[in-house]
């Protein structure tokens, strides 16, 4: 059995984290959501939110669970038995950050990193952007899952 | 008439930012320099003073305006009919950097961003270069305006 | 009146390139669409051919023209008043491409480039793939304008 | 059943390569390294040595198979019952190259494309540089299989 | 006689970065290790204790001494006769980041920059990821020299 | 002593190569330019016409001289006491480019790649581009030093 782990802040799950949890879902037999996230910086939303909304986002995804961890991900990954991690990258820049944490897990414990190029609709979206456009006003309709975007207006208002 | 605007902290211009400014009022009938800023955030200069010391050093060049804005840009550009954005790029990674934002702004309201290349000149100028330069006690004559340079020696004795 | 220039070897054009002539037509007066080839090197199509292709994919576009040009092309910019080149970027290699291009130009006579962003639909369009993947029996529809579908079509029953 | 695909021209098969074979034969279940060619293009080895070359030196990977196609490689995949393809990246330009062509392969058939980091040890190998080596006379031990060394050797003498 | 300088934070010296100045020690008849840093920052390790590790670490390199300096550079090179900086390359964005401060550097007192690109052993090593990781309680043996490897188990326990 | 090597085709030399050798020669005690060629492909300049060309542009810097060389780098660089390579770099895309060789070469003899970034004068100039624009009949005064601005004229006449 195959079990891939796609890791991130998730603060929130964008419409193109959205994308590669679903095609990741279709290559493995399971795949792990791991919200990774560090106790003494704040987000947005708080992990419990943040599980939530991915486990609403991905409730039509039958073999997707959703888990959080605030220690070295590749204990995660050890203690869990994935096989893999699973990442999108929207350029060559994400490539090139990546790559360091990626040869590192791969030498701590042989985890290997697959890389999938993101979707060219959310070639530009990242959390990040999304807050920062929700914050003035703008809106990111179609580029956050509804349950995401509907949190967002919650907590702006 | 077409009207474009050249966004940016400029906290403060650069000889790089005036040399975009310079190029894209010789392609454009009207160009805004915008001093786009957070509130929440403290810079060098105020909003004023860098709105002054772009009114000093654009004050050859006709068709050029300065004003300022903290909220979303593409309000900005709506409610003042301008017809593109113009960006001044110095390398790949400032490519990389600038295009999901132009990819946002064109999503919400159809505006586009033009990308001029730096001139060779100012490929390594920044203002936060430049900042950090000046505060050491190096020269930065010649990569910032005449009125920029006096600014900086002022604030720094 | 402000005239931009679209150079390129449009062999053929792709769907990708009309997406640039046409938000350039809406930035611009006018626009012309330049065939820039070797005499010397043999394409698809030959310049009679590339030229038709454009000039029906782009007949709705009023201010668009078609010409082109086997010389030095900023001979070709100043000799018909054109005040910028306007080019499509796909990625960072892209940029890293066409920046020696684009100052070799300006140093010539000073005329300008604007890069303008791909849309994220045909960011991983060229005129090279389409003809391989055609080539092979595949499909480009959509990627290519329709009359550029049915030319390849043709060329290759 | 998962089933990967690695397709490449291995003229010759790398130690790059071998450890990308290598690396995907734990995550998958069955991986066929596919020698794609073109028929009008002549290489230092032809088809055939080239999958005898890949079967000698993946001959301790029970999961691998090799085959040769010349045709579009999405039609490969599709009667194959292959459901991703699988390639190394050594760079941002080798990701910046590949992914016009993964977007491609995803939009006509929904087959995916998984990217693995190469090794650090084999981050500067590729055939091609393999093959200018050897032509000047210079060692390439330890860069491609025991195998291809010796081939290399004997083409050369 | 050539007198080198490789500055750097050293917050605290890996083996990438031991790798370097030792490679530079063989080009050199000197070469001073630099600990640049900044008053108000404060990192891992104080200045003193980067600098006792890298005395440490460098111990068998004759030729190679270590100081500090808080102000701008290249003050620090005219005053010591420096002949150039060398740093090391890990990637294209180290190389984008680097650029700037290099021009910088030889227009302000005509100051060199020699680039050596990293060992791929040390590519994925910054000083940033080493502490992340021992902080998260992972291995970085192999990664930083032995001395440094001691002192961040203690600082840890 | 301290002996460089700048190796490259020459075809012919550009006011970028020269400010590199230029500058090599101030850094070390003996700066050989090494034209490498293969005597299979054809440039616009024999070997020995890019010797003469190079001899007399650098016929002012006592400690420069000229060689050329068809087979494998390292034996050049180890027969004649060569302690470093040294290259420029224009942009990302170059290092990227020069990396793998500067690998190859450092695991075949040890030799060292030392990389400095261009004049920013010159960080579009290449050989390619300059011939491309005399071709055309464009002016690459500056860019090229004059005995090759002479050459080329002659050559084209």
């Amino acid at each position: 059995m195959t079990h891939a782990c796609c890791p991130g802040s998730y603060d929130p799950m964008t419409s193109g984290h959205l994308d590669i949890v679903d095609r990741a879902s279709r290559q493995f037999d399971r795949v792990t959501v791991l919200v990774t996230h560090n106790p003494n910086k704040q987000g947005m939303f708080n992990v419990d939110e943040r599980i939530a909304l991915i486990e609403e986002c991905t409730a039509h995804l039958n073999n997707v669970e959703v888990d959080s961890w605030s220690e070295l991900l590749v204990n995660y990954t050890s203690e869990h038995d994935i096989s893999c991690l699973v990442k999108g990258l929207r350029s060559a820049a994400d490539y090139e950050y990546e790559v360091p944490m990626a040869q590192m897990n791969r030498r701590m414990t042989g985890i290997e990193t697959l890389f999938m190029e993101a979707d060219p609709r959310y070639g530009h979206v990242s959390s990040t952007l999304m807050k920062e456009v929700v914050r003035y006003g703008g809106s990111v309709e179609g580029l956050v899952p509804a349950p995401v975007l509907r949190a967002l207006q919650r907590r702006l208002t």
